[in-house]
């Protein structure tokens, strides 16, 4: 986040700048913290707050800073490779729109250790 | 908020410390931005999430670390001392539960110099 902003300034000025997109209407809908452990200490901390939209204005970069851009339909996202636990975020907001809460605990090379969802 | 908790999880145990209440299903309703400002610098910045229940058990403390407490009945929240901001923030979740999301610049004694409200 850059000074001042709030989490939806946020997420509506990084989807522009790694995607070319302007997102409208971003609704939140998961706010989690993650844990980065290495030999029983906590190396790093963050959180990530997940929005939806379906409504958004420009065309898809077919590239930025943080890699190559696809569109990927709906039903294939689940299989795409990724976080374990940026799947159950997929796979609860891709099915509901209530509000999830979670903390994830991860090994340095992003292996999940440990994780609380609320709704579980 | 302590190592590993999300935000929902501050919200209970700082809510159950400051009155002795448990609450039960807050939704989160307010996510904002907090700058202080001191000569043109920012002398602190903070973020705030406000969460929304009118379920709860247990029996409120008469006193805690945070003061006196007491049951404000709704319609002379907007009318207690408070900084004019978290008036705001009453005001739009008294009304809406739609989420508002925000940022507040205030002196620091605690004057607001400028807010940006969404929705406004």
């Amino acid at each position: 986040m850059e000074p001042g902003e709030n989490i939806k300034d946020s997420a509506v000025r990084e989807f522009k700048e790694e995607t070319g997109l302007d997102i409208e209407n971003p609704e939140l809908r998961g706010s989690f913290t993650f844990i980065m452990r290495e030999e029983e200490k906590t190396a790093q901390e963050w959180m990530m707050f997940t929005f939806y939209t379906t409504s958004y204005t420009g065309e898809l970069l077919e590239e930025s800073e943080e890699g190559e851009l696809e569109w990927v339909p709906v039903d294939e996202v689940l299989n795409k490779p990724m976080a374990e636990g940026d799947r159950e975020i997929f796979r609860h907001i891709l099915s509901s729109d209530h509000q999830l809460y979670g903390t994830f605990v991860y090994t340095t090379d992003f292996q999940l250790i440990d994780q609380d969802l609320d709704p579980s």
